[in-house]
């Protein structure tokens, strides 16, 4: 099993787990869970699939539907132990996000792409199937949260990616630097308030 | 005219009604009509072509848009005659998902795809329109309501297709049993409220 | 460097500026406004290509995603002197429209395409980043107003272009046509309230 094989099915295990979260406070089905779960956790890979003209993996291997699956059959049974979803979901999220960039930045770099491409496949397998879950569901876009360090996050960790590969490192070393370097962002962000300053010399006008 | 080809325009013609009633719900021009109607006709299936690396069913026959142009005109110039749009919109989706559902598992056996990719691309051709239509439109997504069986008929007809194709049955009878299993629960969820037991074990939290 | 390709340069740059505008209302941080001026920038051009099966035009050339993001930063630092950035948006959306739906047709009528499927692209690529942008960020769609003309000033560029090359005409008087008529309705609906009827026999149920 590769490197990106290996991360394909973390995060999408990861994703999964958040994408059930947010149809359990949803109040779905199980097969509405099934759903959430499989669209979060496919939804970024598949994007970055697309346009980079491959094969989608999930249709090369129906694996990653099962597990996906197996990850909303689970929450639905056990996220009532769970004292807060919401702090769940967003550490979680923030596992998978950890995962998926260096993810994306492997297809990208199994491609043969350049490294504007490479960037933007780290952030569109990170940030897209999250982004899907939240507006499906009606949630405030965790990307997009105010102040929230989420883009930021992936972007730094698929730029360590990038430098490592120029500076001739090799490719596990710069998938692991990738995953090390978006996680502990995202966690700074999510346990010590870390912000980008936002843009607010205005009040917002409607 | 092949039962894939004839599925896919009555799903077209259907679903582009539910679009139009949407549009007339949202009170738009006759533009905004042809727009969502289209939007949602051919979302799914555009999806499913996207995903399969198949040619975009209507870019190879554009006759496809001039069908669901048609609905939308038909529906601009007769909604104010229904009674509850919303009872329409319901009852005719329910008729297009069960069109739509074939059709995809059509495509996707036509493609010698695996069940699971079977079962996903009916559900993916059935259900993504539909919840192209509702995002953008800011309604609740159906796809999605608290409680209501919807991915799940999509999932029972595709079931039934693969389950008759495993047993050696002909593909069409096998289209036949999806569409019939798809309508029949779909019809049952809206007029006797089927459901399936949603996650409930505590309130939802903010 | 061609017409398509200075045509989808300019739409880039312009739609990448609505998008960080949207950004700046929902006070983002500057990651967040490059993001969305990506999103908004390319999404549309994006689905033209995937959908015609061409290469993706930011993956060929990354430096459309260099000139969004330069957009993004100027919005950045200098959307606070704009005094109605809600306006700002409406006229900027204009001219990216009028200049992104000549570039979708270019692209169509490159590959070949048949005359309605000329028309979706000029519509897809003039519309739906826009769609997306308004998506994400929960705002009511432009595309979408109640008695805005929006598709309908794209559908109408996009014949305008058709009829000039049924008439012989050349592909660049029929681009500067396309883009001539898609301004000018779109500023005479800003400017004048210029309006289709919308379907109003009711009033909108819930």
């Amino acid at each position: 099993m590769t490197a990106t094989l290996a991360l394909d099915y973390a995060a999408v295990f990861v994703f999964a787990l958040t994408g059930a979260l947010v149809a359990s406070r949803a109040q779905l089905d199980i097969v509405g869970f099934v759903f959430m779960a499989c669209l979060t956790a496919v939804g970024g890979g598949t994007m970055r699939d697309v346009i980079l003209k491959r094969a989608v993996f999930w249709v090369e291997e129906p694996t990653y539907i099962f597990v996906a699956s197996l990850a909303a059959v689970l929450v639905f049974f056990t996220a009532h132990v769970l004292e807060s979803r919401l702090k769940a979901i967003f550490w979680l999220d923030a596992v998978a996000l950890s995962v998926a960039v260096p993810a994306g930045v492997a297809a990208a770099v199994d491609q043969g792409a350049s490294w504007p491409i490479v960037l933007i496949m780290g952030i569109t397998t990170g940030c897209l199937g999250g982004l899907m879950r939240d507006v499906v569901c009606n949630e405030v876009p965790l990307v997009l949260k105010q102040g929230e360090l989420y883009v930021t996050c992936a972007l730094a960790g698929a730029v360590a990616a990038v430098l490592t590969l120029t500076a001739a490192g090799p490719l596990p070393l710069a998938l692991l630097l990738c995953g090390a370097v978006t996680f502990a962002l995202r966690a700074g962000g999510l346990a010590f308030q870390w912000r980008l300053p936002v843009y607010k010399s205005q009040p917002p006008r409607s």
